[in-house]
């Protein structure tokens, strides 16, 4: 995989801190939503984009082995029932998505068993992953081959114009190889980094917990590969592959919630540089992501308690994204508007 | 007018939250979307409230006399200007309703000198109020003429079947009598409330703070509304009107920035029980208004360091309470979609 990412030119972004700076409001006074239009065209480049944006969701769906050690509320089955309630657009990120006017993709890359639906992707690159409490949840060809899938489903989308990015994911347990994924690469210790899930108790939290420690001291990490076919999963290499195929086309990403996050820290240790080519949508309630946050140095668009996953928090910011594109672009300068300018403070 | 509040009951907050916790996603997971859900759901009575919402925003425009002592960064030609700018859409409220599928509103309440223009809303109080440095901003018919229009025009809005309300404003110089007016109805001090408007430097802000406590010290309060007329304006007793209207019609109002919270103060002053019927959009960056919030036990929707005013955090914000209600209305239940519920930790 290629993850040279192209490089920025500043007089982008200085060229959209000029044209917000002569619009009809005092300098600066909306924001972290300038912030957001002036990163958008220094990812870019178009200082005007076409509006609405065509923005793209993709939901990777996988499983993992290391359900069967109990640190899931939920049955492994409902990955497979939730990828029916995708394709027949009553799952959250559905609804957010059709607020937002993006649209849903499902990707089957490693869900347990077989699925035959309507609509689905089919680029399954392990039936589901082993506990990686006992052996490497994938082989390291099975997790270049998931970071290949996004990669390749980012610079498809990118050919066909879309304009932002935004990872989502489904897969019962999948907050385990998260946490250790995080805890690996940016070496954090899992009582920190490790939560509730989809709503576990104390005792399931304590076991959870455990298992991650026990499975991070069982392996040696050679690289983000390594950690990534060790103690990650299918959707998780999914989504390290869709940050860096979409900054290798110049098309800004929406990291989500954890497991986004966790599929982000792979991203960034194979690519520094692709922290100027993406958004942080929210920050999730689940336990770890506000450190993980603060430790990349991320700001949220909003920050509002979710947990849900499926890129929901990202496809929610997208709307803030877009709303300081039209900023940018529909709002009237003071020439135009024959509006005097103040005489403010320069800071 | 009349403030007494219609009795909310509680019977629909529970409605709501059953719905919620029926839906496939893991429960309470998508967190502040679910409260406010929940909270619009109490104050309407509606379950099924039908989408997209009815939205319009009110910019309510005037002038303030205290402008002489040199408060702003801005000429009080402005307002006026900016009357024109919002009238051809090109003012950052314009945008973001567009976004927002809000319709924008321009009233006049207390603009100085004769404004014409097509589609203004002409409801002019007073000619920009008066230099309460010196004498009282407005007299008490004045500031109860203001919070009637605002009164009035949510009632009618409510009449025409809007289901959400946000009040904007536009006028030079007004954060000055906006900080006076927090200060005396939270008994809060100048130095922590008073900003820097549209961008005055340190020494302006000095002066401005000073002009504040003076203006304070001169006077005696009796009520909510002898504040409104001695170091308010016409547009913060309009919105405050509109608060008080839209409640009184179980239609709920979105406080915007610190205008819009100088206006609410007014508002739960003469009827504390508002608190139940309205959302806070954001959290404005004018000093002070993070002070505020806290002390009125307001949590902002969205966070992103916005100090424009016109209602533009306000209305971004209803596209979130659009997405909670979308959420509420349109996502599929276990039963409907065949999936499996998990066994959640009971906190």
């Amino acid at each position: 995989m290629e993850i040279r990412l192209p490089k920025l030119n500043r007089a982008d972004y200085e060229r959209a801190q000029r044209r917000l700076d002569n619009l009809t409001k005092p300098r600066g006074s909306l924001g972290y939503l300038e912030e957001l239009a002036k990163q958008y065209v220094y990812i870019t480049g178009e200082l005007f984009p076409s509006l609405p944006l065509k923005k793209h969701v993709y939901v990777f769906a996988g499983d993992h082995g290391v359900v069967e050690e109990g640190v899931s509320a939920y049955p492994q089955e409902v990955t497979k029932q939730m990828i029916y309630n995708f394709l027949a657009g009553g799952a959250g990120i559905n609804v957010i998505a059709r607020q937002a006017g993006a649209e849903v993709f499902v990707v089957d890359v490693g869900v347990a068993g077989e699925v035959e639906a309507e609509g689905l992707i089919k680029r399954k690159v392990c039936p589901g992953t082993k506990n990686f409490l006992k052996e490497p949840a994938m082989t390291r060809k099975e997790a270049e081959t998931a970071l290949q899938v996004g990669f390749d489903l980012a610079t498809q989308a990118a050919e066909e114009g879309v304009k932002l990015l935004i990872p989502g994911e489904m897969g019962i347990g999948n907050t385990t190889p998260s946490a250790a994924v995080i805890c690996a690469i940016l070496d954090e210790k899992p009582e920190d980094i490790v939560g509730r899930g989809t709503g576990i108790d104390d005792q399931a939290l304590q076991h959870k917990r455990e298992v991650v420690a026990k499975a991070l001291s069982r392996y040696q990490f050679k690289d983000p590969i390594d950690v990534l076919a060790k103690v990650g999963g299918a959707e998780i290499g999914a989504i390290a592959g869709l940050f860096l195929g979409g900054a290798s086309r110049r098309v800004p990403v929406i990291i989500d919630g954890f497991i986004s996050l966790a599929g982000y820290t792979i991203a960034q240790a194979l690519a520094p540089e692709i922290k100027d080519f993406v958004f942080l949508g929210h920050c999730s309630e689940e336990k770890g992501a506000a450190k993980v946050v603060k430790k990349l140095g991320l700001r949220p668009i909003v920050d509002l308690s979710l947990r849900l996953g499926e890129g929901t928090g990202a496809c929610l910011a997208s709307i803030i994204v877009e709303t300081a594109l039209r900023i940018l672009t529909e709002m009237a300068t003071f020439d135009d508007a024959g509006v005097t300018k103040g005489n403010e403070f320069e800071e």
